[in-house]
């Protein structure tokens, strides 16, 4: 079955947002397994919104759209559809008591057109939408099937997961099931390479990878008859993953990131963590910090740009400092073993580099950066060179830092 | 005249990207007066890209696709508008020479495919890459003019604005320039309501408004015979924002962030400032120092996230935090105090706020934020309540920190 991702909105023509439906729509068709061959976006205008239509309708099976269902005289996507198919809007008694209880929450006065998005096409399957006030619909015409959604990502997202995804099941031979496997310190290829047969042979369950600076997903994805036998298919793939990839595996789940799962070992153990950081400029205390909670496990961080501050804050010695240089082995190992003892923390994280566009040399380039992991009974830095751009090298450096934390609460680092 | 973007890649059709390179054209395209009444997006297919050609072709004037020109077999949009045109691809010398230089940067070795890329349309206008290995091109034909842009928006970006915009000003009615004022601190509805008529009325220039967190970005273009003729139109207009806005203008340019402006402002007058930290745990030090340069005003800052740290670090009393709490305009004041004396630097600004979603009381409700400001003859607190989700108050917070340090370096905070 092959799909077409219409998007309707004159804004998106206009450049004022980004279409990250498209994009959403895509991926989550093509872990379905359905095949998308196009997508178009068109404005707010009837001929040219049924020139698309036709065009969509003439080639794909199935067209979802998005947007154009609102009260406003511009939203004709359900209206147009609806005459391309030649069947009526009729008034639907529940979405339209659905809209004034809504509305009825604060007490609001319900403006008149509001009522235009209960009228909905004869014979169609309506979507409810539980995050605003315009359903969906599906209309099954003879030769393609209208998919229609509401254009805020907020109200769409759900209205597909929750209403669309399990309607397209009928057309897959099964239920699907997907997982995320979340890793990093590897690069897609060496994913690739270090997978080799298991990703390449996949097919049931499939597996997909998404890379990210400095991480891969790899969504795993199953089609059972029931949902148990998917779950189950997931496991055997999961574990031979986490088999050949081992500490590099950090966590599952679309949205777990690394500082996520970094917070959450800490307050597993009852560990409070400090960051000194120079070429980072705060950036790894930020990263910590924006998930909730994390207060109970970072109490404060040092952020020593200048080599004056290293020593006053930190005591790294005046004598590393002109022997080895601000960014090097020893600062970086001074720099740990300073936060440690000044904060009374438990894990200190210190790191010292060259971000860059300035600063590097043949013996030091940009890009050279030390990352130092210091508690009781363990210490030892660690030598990176990372490529890029300044944002880059500052991204990079923050993600090995926080994944040297995780990995040493894992008992992962060797003295 | 009317345009129709084509994008061109099967990671699009996947959604392991999304495209901004569409978003980017658009909006560029309705900034210098054209019309796109469609874009498109299709997979590195030559069957359906040809068809998606034929359908482009045949309702726009000029078609502008993004990727496909790379070195792979998968990359085929040249060849495919070729030969759609009737044309042959022939090896251009020039072309090729920037690709043995490109490579010779790094004594690198040419792969035998990379040379795929200077074989040129005959007849094309070719637009050089200095950003990549692939060159763009221009194919005038009869009915459609066809402009390829390679896909990575580094390279694309940069093309359209040296080499296509120029090339489409012979089919404007004249030249057209832009100029981006940056407003800091007002609203998109509140800039629209002070600047009334001047925004209403506007038709050339025009002027349009984009907004992001916190800040506003009014977009004046003007069209004229010549360069020079646009630019002096410019200026009026530019002038009677600045009178309504005054002091929330903070700078012109589209990539001119606020934390360039205040690193640029705190070089200009030789300005060291220190950062103390509690609910952005990290965040404005962390754009400073994204700023290449900062080294300059920036040595140090605080991340002070438990009340120890903050009395330890910074000096704040005991009795000030028991008796108005973390959260408040006495501690926020002590720590920009604190800051600045430990550190010697010439402006401290400090913050303490509740970012959420936890933490939060009547009496001191999520949102709520101090920013304290520190010099040797000024020191005073603000007191803010911000709406949003954590990152959101983060982000606010960050911005009006930095808003404040500009604003008392151009004099504008009343003691």
């Amino acid at each position: 079955m092959t799909f077409e991702i219409l998007s309707v909105g004159t804004e998106l023509l206009l450049g004022s947002i980004v279409n990250t439906n498209a994009q959403y729509l895509s991926r989550r068709l093509s872990e379905l397994g359905f095949n998308v061959y196009y997508t178009t976006v068109v404005g707010d205008n009837p001929h040219r919104l049924k020139s698309a239509l036709e065009t969509a309708a003439g080639r794909a099976d199935a067209v979802i759209t998005t947007g154009g269902l609102g009260p406003t005289v511009d939203d004709l996507t359900k209206e147009t559809i609806a005459e391309f198919c030649g069947v009526k809007c009729v008034m639907d008694e529940e979405s339209r008591q659905r809209i004034i209880d809504r509305f009825s929450v604060g007490n609001r006065e319900i403006p008149e057109n509001n009522y235009k998005q209960a009228e909905m096409p004869e014979g169609c399957i309506i979507l409810k939408n539980d995050n605003g006030t315009a359903p969906g619909a599906i209309i099954e015409s003879e030769n393609c099937t209208f998919i229609m959604l509401p254009g805020p990502p907020s109200e769409m997202k759900p209205m597909f997961d929750d209403l669309v995804e399990p309607y397209l099941e009928q057309f897959s031979d099964g239920v699907i099931r997907s997982k995320s496997i979340r890793i990093f310190g590897l690069g897609e290829s060496k994913v690739d390479e270090m997978l080799g047969d298991l990703m390449n042979s996949s097919h049931n369950p499939t597996i997909a990878p998404y890379a990210k600076p400095g991480q891969v997903e790899l969504r795993i994805t199953a089609k059972a008859d029931t949902v148990e036998k998917a779950k189950e298919m997931l496991k055997p793939v999961e574990q031979k993953i986490r088999d050949v990839l081992g500490d590099k595996v950090y966590g599952t789940g679309m949205d777990n990131s690394l500082e996520n799962v970094v917070v959450e070992h800490l307050r597993e153990k009852g560990l409070v963590t400090v960051t000194a950081e120079s070429c980072t400029g705060g950036l790894i205390a930020e990263k910590i910090t924006r998930i909730p909670g994390s207060s109970e496990c970072f109490e404060c961080g040092y952020v020593t740009y200048s080599n004056e501050k290293k020593e006053k804050l930190l005591g790294v010695k005046k004598d590393t400092l002109d022997r080895y240089g601000a960014v090097s082995e020893e600062t970086a190992l001074e720099m740990s073993r300073g936060a440690l003892e000044n904060s009374g923390a438990d894990i200190a994280v210190a790191v010292t580099g060259i971000a860059g566009p300035g600063g590097g040399s043949e013996e030091k380039p940009v890009g050279l950066v030390y990352i130092s992991i210091c508690t009781k009974d363990f210490h030892k830095a660690y030598k990176f060179n990372f490529a890029g751009s300044r944002d880059m090298v500052r991204e990079r450096t923050s993600l090995y830092a926080l994944d040297l934390i995780r990995r040493y609460i894992k008992g992962d680092l060797k003295g």
